[in-house]
């Protein structure tokens, strides 16, 4: 297995938490793209620590520095390097992770897997913090996939039991993502902001975390981009979903909703509207045998919660192989789902990107 | 896109429902595995139709006939081609289907998707019947996993509003899956049966059809398999599981319960048993971080209502952009989840032998 | 490694010299073009065993069995197989050839990489049997790229001591390749006909055989395609040129009389002619940096003289690692290199068809 | 296409000659590899400009500096980035080269496959300064594939015309590569040196520049490595060699002479050695049917003449469409073979680490 995503383009993430720098090599870009850099760095913001009470207050300024692959602004198409240099991290905060295991974490695949040359500070190259590359490249992609009239847009559908609207799959207008995008918790519904943002602060004070679900719309989408076997839009979508951590579930359309329902029900009825063929509902996600339909791709993902907690907890000590306990030191988010929104946005992109 | 699944292995299915074969080259395969060609057969068995009341009567032998890859019983090494023969078609009954769009199916996606080329007998390459060489890869690849002692099994977790028991996800015997395989509807819990063929029947006497989930397992994978970007096991197993028509969500562990946790009820604590790092629960489905901790690999796949209906539907001739009624003819099932039970294990057994 | 060539399309060889059949899988194809299969029968006899009294006598009538891919003439852009099913394959000849390693062939190689269980009869998936699917493909790639304007075209350049014209590399026009085709030999220059046959009937006549070379172009590329790392045009073809049994060295341009010239004889000076932008000359063979420009393309490939010779030969027997006697029995051409001249070209159409 | 090397380990080279710095990022590297950082400067140092009278005076440390996938000098099995910054650029010697497409180089393929986008400044992505990441990962891969007794080693065996003896195919030992090493002008016979520097010495008085050959063994390779279809080890390292500007042919073993032998002398005999299975000759430079026999591989690259010359030429303007004459001003090699020399080990290196 060899660390990249992409068949058209490529996706190279490398970096550790508590390395040097952390970055992406995107390789397959169209030429003559003009970035917005600025644009750009909102995107990052929108991931970055400390950014408000609700996250870490490890502070990243997460500026990308690019190396590579633009030049007067414009994509050259030679592969595109960016490093975000890691400032803030504090390496002691981390020795105990050596031989402690923290539960929920890679901490113990990681060790196994690298026969424990992993880099363990902060989760190493699982850290969340690897995210951040991930969002450039989604910032990038967006930027190219704009060009061709696809915009990309998510929210919190759920934070622990507290759930908000859903996302019109038929009649989803961009719009909408403007107004989301202004919020502290992106929801479309702001009665639920008040009661998440409490829910995450009880969560905190408890020394404990809480998950939650993401829903993402992609909109402008031409019909007929996908494959049946093995590039399906829906396979494409949940490889990307599931390199982030914490995602555990990911399903499209009305997705667990299918299991209960008669395939009259089920089925989107094709009609005409405005002389175009369209379907009457999209219980679909956009999809059909993988393909698009040209209506709005949704999807949503599970955001298991944190798994770091500062409670006490029970694990192992990988070189005495002896149980013992951990109480997580460091500064950690109770709830990271608010974060994901931008990272889940940006596989979004990217698999718009790699499926165009 | 160039249709191939895998990057060690690879997976390259063709065929069409109504083309002289349907088939699979397998690459990358070990040589000197003896296949047990009869146990081939019986996982062929299990997906075909006309085996019992509940599916189509179309009857398709089925039978892999082996080209290449295999001398004197065993594998060489080199490509592995099988191919199954399309015996018993019926052509004429699918030829509306070139102008008028089943809903929920591939039809108008796969016209968009093909400039119209595409064989629309049968759904063509996008029927489930392609599903049959994905049985046959699967099966190799399940006695391949069994020689490092790796086992899938999988029953069917929910039709309709009907659910069966869940798989205990820590204490996890491979003997259940010889119980679950010998029974017509495949579930833990006996007294399930019944009320789900009800439904089914029930299903088929409206001319509707019913979707249902399907949980799978893998037993005996070690630890420290996967990579966290972007080949996690669970990138690679939704990946796969995404190429199997109708399937349109899944979930690992305990999957969208995650977002009503509390971290520390989320958390798989570690602990020592026998003298080995296990976990106390498994909530994560064996996967951290990407990669597996050796607890059982747990997923559940939720699979939509055929969407094949002889009820009349609303839909569109694509030749004429007009809107028009459709009464699917031809021998459908009302519910395609049991024979999907060995199709999501084949998917299963390919992403383990990917991965080892 | 995973036995497939290419990341647009893709190509899936298997098969062995004397199993049920061989055959491809072409994935990644457009949809909608209309194939000429008189014209891939055609391509497939200038490979063809027994055509002449040149080659081997082991008749095959090679005939391709499309299974998939195609409906009604039109390639529908669902995975292209075909199969050429062994008919005349004497598996007791090659008996012997289990444990006495041929010189020269992949007997031996074959043996350890596939420890032992590998399909010896007749060199198994190395046979030069196996590049017939390899022409098949070839011939469809050519009917693509026909549609781009692109034509492929080869001759022999060289049998022994016995060297044919050059392609005149600037100036080149396809009617060159419709005069070399007909022709028992391929070659430029008819007078060097004669003493090529010659030659091959002398090696025959001592129980020997001879090699040669292959020149090869390409006419009709536009500027542009390619990709500097790692997918320079150089690199893709000479890719798939040395997956062809036999082929040991590759060479573009004017290729080793690079090394005797100065810079300024060897670059092509780049002028104006009909206000295009060309190059006086084409030592490069129409690609600098890895990507075309626009002139012919031009390579050239050095194939061993073929390792089966019915000379006695030293040897070892690989079970009682003694050294052995061998007269290789059977059916063998004392020349391979004219019935190769199609599946260069073919690799060279495979190629275009990949990086367009 | 997307810009990646490899399906076991990833390869991705990023930077342009006068960005902010170029790099590569590895995957799929094993973990716990403790690297020597100053042998890899020493191998950067035998790439690097301006290390003697024979090569460009562009001054560069090509110091690489580790972002990621090293923790305390073990290689961590993560992603392995590296980046070289780009200091001694003097961007406006380059600016005529936008609009005047210098011959022989990729300014003019370049300029028509970015669309006018490329960073033209010194050749950018196409620069022959690309080579030093590719030299790093070289240097790495020597490293790791040492630890498997495999040894890589080459020598210049042409300058013009003066040629250097071959490597003893069958009795190689790597003594001789450092031997080779300790030269100013690494070749076996040191008769060669003088003339060889005279060669380079009176091209530079021309203003011209001259080509030659390199060849390069790897010992220590056991047998069996390697794939027929399409994997080959001449198709991995052609593939590679290719990607390496400059460079126009490929030749294994005895290369290009096979067409002029008969079978019987082509063909390398099997024998018994020691006990062991071997050839009495290497005339097919350690590789049958694709496959590695366990002789050393011995392979031979033509490298064209610098294309940077003082010499006046003519071109044209691409931007004016007129023809022009070009004096390329800045700091040329007048011979790059021997710069080469490491990255061609390299590509060797990075080709076994692939394949093992």
């Amino acid at each position: 297995m060899n660390n990249i995503f992409g068949k058209n383009i490529s996706i190279s993430i490398f970096g550790e938490s508590h390395g040097k720098s952390i970055g992406v090599v995107i390789g397959g870009l169209p030429s003559g793209i003009k970035l917005d850099f600025e644009q750009i760095q909102q995107e990052m913001s929108r991931r970055a620590p400390g950014q408000n009470k609700l996250s870490t207050q490890r502070k990243e300024s997460d500026m990308p520095i690019i190396q590579s692959g633009i030049f007067e602004d414009y994509t050259t198409g030679a592969p595109l390097c960016a490093i975000i240099k890691n400032n803030d991290a504090h390496s002691k905060d981390y020795s105990i992770l050596k031989t402690h295991m923290r539960p929920g974490h890679a901490d113990y695949t990681g060790n196994i897997r690298y026969n424990g040359f992993n880099d363990y500070r902060g989760g190493g190259h699982f850290s969340g913090r690897i995210t951040a590359p991930l969002v450039f490249a989604g910032a990038v992609a967006k930027q190219i996939i704009k060009t061709k009239g696809i915009t990309v847009g998510a929210h919190i559908s759920q934070i622990f039991n507290i759930q908000d609207k859903k996302f019109d799959k038929q009649n989803l207008d961009k719009q909408i993502f403007h107004n989301i995008l202004e919020k502290d918790i992106p929801v479309i519904d702001d009665t639920k902001i008040e009661p998440m943002c409490a829910k995450i602060f009880e969560a905190k004070s408890k020394s404990d975390s809480v998950g939650g679900k993401i829903e993402c719309a992609i909109i402008g989408v031409p019909a007929g981009i996908g494959n049946p076997f093995f590039d399906s839009v829906e396979s494409v979508i949940s490889h990307l979903a599931f390199s982030v951590p914490a995602v555990k579930g990911i399903a499209f359309g009305i997705g667990e909703e299918f299991a209960n329902l008669y395939g009259s029900e089920a089925n989107d009825e094709f009609c005409i509207k405005d002389n175009e063929i369209t379907t009457k509902t999209n219980n679909n996600g956009g999809i059909l045998g993988g393909i698009t339909n040209g209506a709005p791709i949704i999807f949503e993902v599970t955001i298991k919660p944190t798994p770091s907690i500062s409670k006490e907890q029970n694990t192992v000590n990988i070189e005495t192989k002896k149980e013992v306990k951990l109480e997580i030191q460091g500064r950690h988010d109770p709830c990271i789902v608010q974060r994901a929104v931008v990272v889940i946005e940006a596989i979004a992109a990217i698999a718009m990107l790699e499926m165009l």
